[in-house]
């Protein structure tokens, strides 16, 4: 168990932990309108699919609290408006949407009531997704502990633990719950460029809840498999289509591809809110597309990982000759089989 | 054409252009004898394995040019206690050790002359390990464009180019000689965490040269096949086994795994100084493990690219459903066939 709570409904505001001041300064913020609401969703103080489910549904209701109660045209163009902003603060994960169809249907539901009405039955159904989620992880981890063997060496991305839901995470809750069990597990955390959510946010939960967690950089993964090093791979989610095909932080396929190679199973851990029905296949999930600065600028100005952190960092890996089409040398382009042709360039003057 | 020259014999010392403080700064640096040779190597102010085979024999001859000329005895101590001191600088890429064994070689084979001629000698050696992979890196790169359409879009990792030999480089040599010949390609760097010598010193020395060449950060190059993007992947090489297992610059085997899969060649552009016929395969390459800190610390506290440069910056992927295992959900494991699976899993309540 991580002892956090991403996004809390109290005292008459939203608190959400701040994810950019991580791992340095475990800060909550009190977000009281919806415009503030946006900007913490778009600069990713909060991020994480399921938690932006909440943070949409709980952004919504803070849009049309203040509305006067003797308008109802003035609420309703309040709450399509809000609808509308939300939904253009980040593009990819699917539960933003949902949490705002969830809030929609519910106004609709509820219609007939007053204004004052409507409003109490809006925050009930934000503060209800926020309750489904804390349930829909433990669901999650209890069946994933399920797959997962004692001593299992699983990798993962980005963060979908407590950090990216309510509190306790979907391919992380995996993790926490197997450790509930008493089935220890051994946890390498890809750094996820270019953001850094593995080693900022996967590390610092990991750890205080006494995980055991090592961060490596993405590129160093398919070689942790080569090497034998990895047992499962658990990603959480995004977006998923009809047909499986799955969003997640960028990174997430290459490392879906390194696993079916080593045949290691990987996982995709994901509330049913991330699916999308309405989607048939991955090339229509619509991919956000980030400012270059973030690749570039390294804003991170002090270290990336909490102190003490373990750490993997070999500085090579080995490709092995099956994969490589040709070898382009000073003496000519050498091709396969190498065993015989490597030695016979070489010899040659 | 680069323009650029990595490292030189000059008035009586090597000249280095030190790799540190690229992008922000191109900095020469004179290094006068053979300890600040292998500081330089260690601390990777000079890297890249053919610039290294280079660096090994001028660095060995800082390690015996002041020896006084009297002492047979002393010389060959002094000889033998700078090979094996440059060594232990680091461990994986071959050509260090080639441009060790041509100098003791070259030693042996002139034995019998006096101290001072054999100064001469092992100096006249140095540079033309210093010549020879000069014209190497022109071979590979005519060699390499022959494989190259125009228009093609190039994927490299790490630096294998002018900054990693003498002047010209290995994978990079290729895209400049295609540049020479009208050919005009796209280059995509991928920025190879931890020390970012993709974002560092390609995109530098490319931009520099007129190549257009965009940033990614590593885990985005699968995601970019799969959009059909990269027509080609060229990486350098450090060492080369008999069998043609290839170590280079962590996350290249990453790389080769998902061109695998998009059916996109995958070329390893090296000299042959870079192969070892003694060893039988890539499992018995030792593999050098660097501090923890390059992982956590990004001691990079300026902007880690060019000004300017082109970036590509998706904040996700998609990972095909054929990749995944089984979704873990609050409703349940989720097995394929998913086109039947997901939507009776969601049905449920």
């Amino acid at each position: 168990m991580s002892g956090l709570r991403t996004i809390e409904w109290k005292g008459g505001c939203v608190t959400i932990i701040n994810q950019c001041t991580l791992p340095h300064c475990l800060e909550y913020r009190k977000i009281r309108d919806v415009r503030a609401m946006w900007k913490a969703i778009r600069t990713m103080q909060i991020r994480g699919a399921p938690a932006l489910g909440a943070a949409a549904a709980l952004g919504l209701f803070l849009g049309i609290k203040d509305a006067p109660g003797n308008d109802r045209a003035g609420f309703e163009r309040r709450l399509a408006w809000a609808g509308r902003y939300l939904a253009t603060s980040r593009p990819t994960a699917r539960n933003l949407f949902w949490g705002l169809e969830r809030m929609q249907e519910t106004f609709i539901r509820n219609r007939h009531r007053t204004v004052a009405e409507i409003k109490m039955v809006l925050l009930r159904e934000a503060r209800r997704i926020v309750e489904e989620d804390r349930l829909a992880c433990r669901a999650i981890g209890e069946y994933g502990a399920r797959l997962i063997r004692k001593g299992s060496r699983i990798l993962t991305v980005c963060n979908a633990g407590a950090l990216a839901t309510i509190d306790y995470g979907t391919a992380l809750g995996v993790i926490y719950r197997c450790q509930e069990k008493g089935k220890s597990v051994k946890v390498y955390a890809c750094e996820t460029r270019p953001l850094l959510q593995g080693a900022r946010l996967t590390t610092w939960e990991l750890k205080r809840s006494g995980v055991d967690v090592t961060l490596i950089c993405d590129g160093m993964a398919a070689s942790l498999m080569r090497a034998g090093a990895i047992d499962t791979v658990i990603a959480g989610a995004d977006r998923i289509a009809r047909n499986g095909d799955t969003a997640n932080k960028i990174g997430t396929y290459a490392l879906a591809l390194a696993a079916r190679y080593h045949h290691i199973p990987f996982y995709v851990a994901a509330p049913s809110s991330t699916f999308d029905l309405s989607i048939a296949g991955g090339k229509d999930i619509p991919i956000e597309q980030r400012p270059a600065h973030e690749v570039t600028g390294l804003f991170f100005k002090k270290p990336i990982a909490p102190e003490g952190v373990k750490v993997y960092n070999p500085a090579f890996d080995v490709t092995d000759h099956s994969l490589i089409t040709a070898f382009i040398t000073d003496r000519g382009i050498v091709r396969p089989p190498y065993a015989r042709s490597i030695p016979r360039q070489l010899k040659k003057k």
